[in-house]
């Protein structure tokens, strides 16, 4: 059930596999269920063994972030790749040389990328205007038709497709409710859908592609969409927990490290599990203090539901101080091992799979 | 004068190989010229080839925070070294088998962690007692005899040796000022050195053991100490020079990475330039909101003083969003490469260098 990618030492990354596979399963039925593609993002796992059980369910289209990614998943059979990063002009080369194996998407959002490669092309790429519609992080703004423009002029290359458009809705990470995220993927949504029912008579077959993994788990309506790419939702974590987009038990992954020391005139405990581990991402607790990870009970191979409010409140790079506060923590001794939820099982797979 | 740890793709690690001997040297010079043994912490560059250059100012006995890098610098040949992690009883066994080849020193706070290692032990190593001397992260503290006396009663195996008092006195990482850190200092140095004095009658020999780069680089009265293991001195980074641990000519470490695109209608830009690269550690900008890097100009294999206020206000997993405030910052165009001045250099050199 489970898969530990480290297992001489601690701390150990726990994959549990059914959990995951479930995931999988759940959101590729529900994302096609409403006549979408589904191109799931693989930065959250990078794993060739965890895109397996993608390919188990008959995906064949994802999404990367880097080209690097794109690199290391084409080089194992992935032959439609999208890279979700704007183009950046010192990656021209290594594109064009993907392009020769990988049905290739690339999305821009500046003139001056388009120009770079459309000079540089000798075989088929698509390319995705990238779109702002509220996250604030990259992208043209819906309104900014003189720039759609000038992106659409500098693609002489026939070779060079103009594809449709593409956002991510990232502001949804930190939506208050469930209402909200649905509010902000509806607005997103039809931004995205309206730039593209204006360009489509010019451009036939483009298409509106989005996707986070709140709005993925979250909203039931995705009209005006072709395409969808969440990522995270493959482990999912303590934050998306707390946002409401997944239930504790479809949580997938997990820290598994020995309590080192205990303090209980302070109620804190050492683990050796710090920010080279988990990364140095937090979310708030009620009082306002940060949690950098939920500890919980771990027996037989698998973690718990928390006993209590037990979280690392501080980390350095090696050291994770862990609040002890339900009876169960402050029992714990020396040696007993213990299970951490991370925050963003994305920065904390990246760490630990890179020591793997 | 530089060397690039990933010259194949950007962002790049560099290090100012110059300038980093030159704060070596200096380092090195300055601890020894106090009568105290100069016990650097290789936790922040983690690198063989930086490890030479201690080699070269006549280093022989390091630091170290995991088994794993006790083993990865024991590899290549050094063989006096520090764990300075309270010892995990999950670790006792690769402790055992470093002891063949190493003098080795462990580091313990509580009584199970001693006699575990006790009951194992076939070669001597010798421990520290870890004292909390204000920093509240472990250790005990050094008032609490009985948990001291618990410890050296759990050391029956003549082959373990009771070295002396090891602290950390890492609050002067938060320090306000030079003043603040040199009182904590002092006031860390006088509990230590206080332990010792009381010990030293049962065991002749013993020492006491500090180091923090901010007291390090400030302080001038080492006096009841008798070792020193500062380890971020040999990068520094953006958090010790606006603590006023260094000049901006002293930092020897930034990453280096091309604008992909500009956004002038809200004075930003993107970089490739994320969490898994540079972590997520900030400091404060005097508004309170967070900088995630210094950003520079870089010229001819060097970086340049700060323009102005050029720093990464957000960063998600591969994004760097870069407030572009100065007339320099504002001019830049997509594939113009700047130099990122990292926050905290222990976690971005971890990061990068393990991508190299």
């Amino acid at each position: 059930m489970t898969y530990n990618l480290k297992p001489d030492a601690y701390p150990l990354l726990f994959i549990d596999e059914s959990i995951s596979r479930s995931n999988i399963r759940r959101m590729t039925r529900k994302i096609r269920s409403h006549g979408l593609v589904f191109r799931p993002h693989f930065k959250t796992h990078q794993s060739l063994k965890t895109a397996e059980w993608f390919r188990n369910e008959g995906i064949t289209a994802i999404t990367v972030s880097s080209v690097k990614m794109a690199q290391k998943f084409a080089g194992s059979g992935w032959k439609d790749i999208t890279i979700a990063f704007p183009l950046s002009m010192n990656e021209i080369e290594p594109i064009v040389r993907l392009s020769e194996t990988v049905d290739l998407s690339v999305v821009v959002d500046m003139p001056d990328q388009a120009a770079a490669l459309s000079a540089a092309l000798s075989r088929e790429v698509k390319f995705l205007i990238k779109v702002d519609t509220g996250y604030g992080r990259a992208g043209v703004r819906p309104g900014e038709t003189a720039a759609i423009e000038a992106i659409l002029r500098h693609t002489n290359n026939p070779l060079l497709k103009f594809n449709g458009f593409l956002t991510h809705t990232g502001e949804t990470y930190h939506a208050g409710s469930e209402k909200e995220i649905i509010t902000m993927h509806r607005q997103s949504s039809a931004l995205l859908a309206g730039l593209k029912q204006t360009y489509i008579g010019r451009f036939p077959g483009i298409i509106a592609s989005a996707g986070d993994t709140p709005s993925a788990s979250v909203a039931d309506d995705f009209s005006g969409l072709d395409e969808f790419r969440p990522g995270n939702f493959v482990y999912y974590d303590l934050m998306q927990w707390q946002l409401g987009s997944c239930r504790f038990d479809d949580i997938a992954v997990a820290v598994i490290c020995p309590v080192v020391s205990v303090y209980p005139e302070r109620d804190e405990a050492l683990l050796h599990c710090g920010a080279v581990h988990l990364s140095k991402e937090f979310v708030a607790n009620p009082d306002g203090t940060p949690n950098f990870g939920l500890v919980v009970p771990f027996k037989d191979d698998k973690w718990l539901p928390p006993e209590g409010d037990d979280h690392l409140n501080r980390l350095s790079q090696e050291h994770g101080i862990f609040s002890t506060r339900s009876e169960w923590a402050r029992q714990l001794k020396p040696g007993d091992l213990i299970a951490v939820i991370p925050v963003h099982s994305c920065l904390t797979v990246d760490l630990l799979q890179s020591m793997a």
